[in-house]
């Protein structure tokens, strides 16, 4: 088949090469849940410039040359002999972990905490790719409503936004406000999520006018520049008080400082993007009571709620599709900020 | 009436004379819901020695000479003409919070973030004195069984303690692990609270022995000398995995650094000890995906609750008593550490 | 000042007369905490027409002749002089109970559960008058976007309809579906607080057609005609599996049986309504693991939410107007089914 | 192999022989996750009796001859093909419902509520018997400490006790009161849950004087003998308020209107025991906000839990043995309450 490969780290991200498109060996089943899906998209995700500059070489074990690509969707090819849940042809998209779930985290429905799993396009060959090898426990049937390639970025992107965006849904009541930092491939889900789940007020911050206009279109009530002054401004909407929750689709920069400075006494701040630090005196957090929330995708069941709403339209997803033959200029654009939404490949 | 004044910073804790022990005026009843408690005993705290050394300074308003202490219990001397739960006599515990109660914090009984509160001891004076003026709101009548005296420093030391132990309850199942760093005046109502609430396993560490004693008598599972292993005697206990709570009652040092460390994955660090400071890569908080969750003090229905714990022994506190003269000594004993449990001062 | 008064029950809400335009004598403060408010509206309950008939009799304790009307806003006309909050001239809306909040009950903030507690219109003089008196914590100050008389029916059914679809909504996530028996001057509000809320499908049951038309303005995805085969369309609905949650609030007649033959295994049926008999074997309970709640009004923290979401339209009440001097055809024609949303009667 | 096989249903109870000790085919391997277990014990239930009298014949699909027996442990004595987590010879407790793992249900970790499922004993051959048919996903190994024969009834019995006991730990806070209806088989595993999980006081209530020791020796702070003034005597203990949980293992006669009415206003009855009637009027249950919780088993996590309150000796599970062989006097012997704790039948 034909794939596109990492074969070295560029710590850089300097050029436009990361990844060589080549013929590979196909994937083939080897245990009874084992499941071949043919791609019909894999959504490029930000997690993939991390990779190829090298910062996830100390938290996981995998060896170059390798296929990245952990946001997947498409249809069944083949299955193992012990597979009954679906069969050739379904059109499926799959959670991004591969669990037995045999583990306890498994068996209380917490399958992001599985002991012994796998993550195609992390640990393990993914989808930037004509096939792709998963478990039966991975894959969700597709309504006729949702064709894979429209999709495939719910997997990581939109179920992590989901995921964030639900936890705090839980405790936002009408009155109280929910500040987004980021409107880009996670952050314009994370926004359709909350008007969905709760009716808190929304606040984006973001630095582009582009994300700012989506965010607009995705639901949010204010919208703020991030232009060093958007804590005070955030004040301004909350009458000085803050945001209940605050969820940081940025992780880096400042955004970590300011997104703490913004949560309420008592609320609580999301973090779902990384590469910066947290830094804060422990003083902070006991007088002003606040929780730092760390977010690690979602659960199976998560995906299967998100699809109910994407399937009913209430979450849509802004997508720019790239040939996976393409794959260098989507990442390289991804690298840039030129992407609206999410960049998904197709294979031909 | 006599009360020990705070009358100037002491950067460095350095001598002997903290407080004076002197006349001053009485307090007076200035609105209808006032109350005055005259006091059967006030604890001294940490806070107490934290705030002698002006680390409080940026974070309150109050202005030198004051009457530190916000461990406070006695009996009603005398109420406002609009006071009706409470009369002369009556013996009292004192929530350390004086709020109206019109706040939408309040009228969801989250007094702790109430807006416009005072905070004797902290921001008004306190209770290191014969009489101590305080509001009808802030008063729990206490049962036959419990003593002002044995029960002054549950109103912040306990409570504080009761209220991070009981937010790590709600979610420890039996087969969980809850990690409580530091046996000392709070940890050692923490590790009784927890037995209380939950059926988790309880591991203290500690750098002294005569506090994992008192843990141990306490209702500790299992106790670990605080020598720079400690995360790995933790881990050991647990399978490798780490604590599902932790509660650290120290927050300074290399316990923040530690605590987060035997954080098992999806697990909560709850902070409650303050000093130091929380540094970590949010990258660590996203592939872990766990929780920092900041304590402040409790509710006046969650004082209640520790009363009823206390009323029926399942806690109890362990104190040494001080005349109120001899402030500066149980100032001096505490910051040498050579208190077991809590010292409470007494008024003549 | 005028007020319509209740001089007799009258058990079969036969003729036309059931209360008594007349003066009556001013209410006056009496305690420092009393607010006395001018009625800008007074909305008609079903629960009145349940008073004249007599039911709440064994219930509450009140001698008649009395003034009914529990659902009242308005402007503050004299207050106690212990009052802080408001002054005369705000437009406020009053929670339907007066409460100290010195019992344990309002420390949590379930003022519902309040002991001691004073129900104007229910157990005291009401606001089917041109003055109300109440109490400061009673109070929510209203945004200029609402006018008392638009909104008081939220004090009651609006309230009452919103603990019930907030309680719902907690559990309810995308791919779930919410029933909801009755689409009348509860109902309405219910299926656009859920639809506000979460994001479950709601389907609206009721007998007419007009009802069924408002429900689909209110948000419901689908509705079921009470033919007698509500159950089965329910069913054909959601798979054969029946509704997550199901909100009765109809209570009487069939309603109940069909009501919990349509919430699915391990759903809950919250009862609202009432008038009618639950009655099940505690096997039909065991096997389903169903749970059955019922819903007395709410919290004044949960009208000030209510009031966060009709100041931003995403509630809004169907009223028709009344002068206070035909009180007696506003419940006639409740009685009759006559009105669409809400009756409320407006003093001259 | 030798089992005790249901014949006939015996509608009355009547007589001594209710089961057949007789020789049948050993059940066998036919699906890849299939697991055959040498039964160590065998619960004996007072479902058992429920099945025996035709009860259950509406409710479940399964033809006579077969085997009851829902409660079961041994070893693990052969595998399917695709068996990965244990091997013969393990000792083992059974989780009563076999299932698949792929509906919505068990990826929640809701297993009670799976799609598809088995539940042998049930509506399948159970473990009266030398052998018994199950899944590897029903299988959860034994620490040394506890041995099959000693914890069969915590599958059913025990399971069932800890999923309702836990529901109720999880509200009720230090103050309130958890009264519990019955100290047999489930009731006096029930009380040691509630005393493990939470600190509320324990009102135990039982016809039999026995039992009510039982209850003691459990951790019941009170004690009150069901001689038709149960409901005043409870109301009593909780200063005339009720208690804030309820859970009735009876569910039959006036346990249900007891059980109703000693549950505080806002407070839970759950329902476990049945055989009974739930009837009151809608309005009792609006006015009072009470809920009534049904409660089914417990799920496989939930036993994991329950065994490691076991391994650690906080639950005591009181058995009374038979040979399989006795089956017949175990059952009857249970119908006249001659039974304290539990029986267990063990193959010779």
């Amino acid at each position: 088949m034909k794939a596109a490969v990492l074969h070295e780290y560029n710590t850089s991200l300097s050029g436009k090469q990361f990844v060589s498109y080549e013929d590979v060996a196909d994937p083939k089943i080897e245990h009874p849940s084992d499941v071949i899906v043919r791609i019909g998209g894999a959504g490029v995700c930000r997690t993939d410039l991390h990779i190829i500059e090298g910062i996830w070489r100390s938290k996981v074990d995998v060896k170059l040359p390798y296929i990245m690509g952990h946001e997947n969707a498409g249809w069944v090819e083949e299955v193992g002999s012990g597979v009954e849940s679906v069969r050739k042809g379904d059109p499926v998209i799959c959670h991004p972990l591969v669990t037995s779930g045999h583990c306890l985290a498994c068996r209380r429905g917490d399958d992001m905490h599985a002991e012994g799993s796998r993550f195609p396009g992390i640990n393990a060959n993914g989808g930037y790719a004509q096939y792709l090898a998963t478990g039966e426990r991975s894959l969700i049937k597709l309504p006729k409503s949702l064709a894979p390639k429209e999709v495939a970025p719910y997997t990581d992107a939109g179920l992590t936004a989901y995921r964030a965006a639900k936890k705090a849904s839980r405790h936002l009541v009408p009155g109280e406000y929910c500040a987004i930092i980021g409107a880009g491939g996670l952050g314009h889900i994370g926004i359709q999520v909350v008007a969905a789940l709760c009716a808190a007020e929304i606040i984006v911050i973001d630095r582009a006018d582009q994300s700012l206009q989506l965010a607009k279109e995705c639901g949010a009530h204010h919208v703020v520049k991030a232009d060093g002054n958007e804590v005070q401004a955030v004040l301004n909407v909350t009458a000085g008080k803050g945001a209940e929750a605050v969820i940081d689709f940025v992780g880096e920069g400042e955004s970590v400082a300011h997104g703490l400075a913004m949560t309420r006494e008592a609320g609580t701040y999301y973090i779902v993007g990384y590469g910066g630090k947290i830094e804060l005196p422990t003083m902070d957090m006991i007088t002003s009571e606040k929780s730092i929330v760390g977010n690690l995708v979602g659960t199976y069941a998560e995906l299967v709620e998100l699809m109910a709403l994407a399937d009913r339209g209430r979450v849509n997803l802004a997508t720019r599709e790239y040939k996976l033959a393409d794959a260098n200029q989507a990442l390289a654009d991804l690298h840039h900020g030129q992407i609206k939404g999410r960049a998904v490949l197709i294979p031909s």
